[in-house]
């Protein structure tokens, strides 16, 4: 057993999990991050002293985080969803409750979601990419999970795959996310619906990614367009990640990976289009099992990869 | 001590290393792999029993192979500079001789001299990226290096960086290496003189990397112009990696690295600018220190890193 919280900018989720990897109990708290990280550190303390007098047992708290963690894991350097920079989380919980406290970047936390008992079971190089507004990883090598000399590995989002449209929040051009996530596929179609492109999705007042998804297994066009760039660009940034780190195995998740294995099937077959070795260095390339829980589940998990 | 070879495809080099990284006794065999493997699987035995009369207490040997290996280490999936393909080197050697086998790629064994020894020595984490006729890395994460579930990690010459006016050998187009190698330089400069472009290397017969590093450092438009666009791809692709695995160093090795401070200045400069995080997740970029005897001096340390 386990016990895992999710701290994200709308709640602040917490439970127990069991060692088949089931949430036995789980609670929730609103962030309210703008009470100031004092009064999120207050209810963090309360939600874990409510999980531990159900398990007492436990020795050890695992926290997914929405930002980046310092290469050592102890402290928060930037946390935007919470407006948190360079706070100390790991001391000042651990001043406060009597158990060791682990930090874990969320999208890391889900890759050990997955591996521990999802879609990458028994994997010992593992690779989680997140399809959402932006796109997020995981990366799990010989069992272990990979942070970064700086806290700052997996961010795969903002690898340069080549020239774009427009330039990415973080001030790049060409970052992966540009590309390959919900929010590319809404700005691509509405630039190519300015230049006039005729399609389906000129009757919606907001585009979203779901949408375009929709739209293009229903056959329009320009979301069928929007949507093989998108595999496409994928296929090139998962083998350039197997030219670096070779995993056996890739999960996909995050909110586009609901679409299934309509847009899996794409992005396996540019995948194999980019791989360097397609002959005999193939990865295997699944949809992620856990969705809402993966957080908890993996920051339960957290102590058995690092 | 340890016993380290370097399998080449013109020669046969091992030596005895000792626990300071100097070579003590060296060996040198021609490889004449036309021969076929079995000659030269001759020669390896006769080399490390050799080696294994002066330090009888060696318990194993290491060795670099100018290929790919299996992703359990144990077989040469491919080696074009031998003309070798599935060869089961491991099980051949240790069924002859009275020691262990280790295999490893040459870039990574190059990567542990760095390591052991050299120019990322005390590092957890460091990438070392060779330029020579093709662009080649090894990998080391958490003191251990990265070879991948194939065998086909840190082949880093086929990350695809955007599109280019020739394709690779790979079949691909927009590698790294056809950017950032020698044969890059040559084909870059190539195109422009025929394009009509006043140079100094209008006056070569042949083209070669060092003639264009040093044309470049003498003030030559042309060769500066193709040693800053090799720089500008380095450092994505250096961005691109630590958005990976963000490692805390990285050293320049491979025949180009000889053009010292004049290169290595141009490529810090342009991974800062592609950094994602320039601020606070800055890596170190050095040159490396051993030449031709890091493949022996990493192959010797090959079991510290496994």
């Amino acid at each position: 057993m386990g016990i895992g919280i999710d701290l994200g900018g709308t709640t602040i989720k917490g439970g127990i999990v069991s060692t088949q990897g089931h949430v036995l109990e789980e609670r929730f708290y609103m962030t309210d991050s703008h009470r100031g990280y004092f009064a999120v550190l207050d209810d963090l303390c309360e939600l874990i002293n409510e999980l531990l007098v159900i398990s007492p047992v436990e020795k050890v708290v695992g926290i997914g985080i929405p930002g980046i963690l310092s290469g050592d894991g102890s402290t928060i350097v930037s946390c935007p969803n919470l407006h948190w920079e360079n706070v100390s989380l790991k001391k000042d919980l651990e001043s406060r409750i009597k158990i060791k406290v682990l930090l874990v970047n969320d999208a890391t936390a889900a890759c050990i979601a997955e591996a521990s008992f999802g879609s990458t079971y028994g994997k010992a190089n593992a690779m989680m990419l997140t399809l959402g507004t932006g796109v997020g990883g995981g990366l799990i090598l010989n069992h272990r999970i990979i942070s970064g000399a700086h806290g700052v590995a997996t961010e795969v989002g903002h690898m340069i795959m080549g020239e774009n449209f427009y330039s990415c929040g973080c001030g790049k051009n060409g970052c992966l996310e540009t590309f390959a996530s919900a929010t590319a596929l809404v700005r691509y179609c509405e630039m190519r619906l300015e230049e006039g492109v005729s399609s389906s999705l000129n009757r919606e007042k907001i585009l979203d990614g779901k949408i375009i998804m929709d739209r293009a297994k229903a056959g329009d066009n320009l979301s069928l367009e929007a949507v093989n760039r998108l595999a496409k660009y994928l296929g090139m940034a998962i083998s350039n990640i197997s030219d670096l780190v070779d995993p056996e195995i890739y999960t996909i998740g995050g909110g586009l990976s609901y679409a299934g294995n309509f847009l899996l099937k794409k992005i396996q077959v540019e995948t194999k289009r980019y791989l360097t070795y397609p002959d005999f260095a193939v990865p295997e390339i699944v949809l992620a099992r856990f969705k809402n829980e993966a957080g908890i589940i993996g920051a339960a998990n957290l102590s058995n990869y690092i």
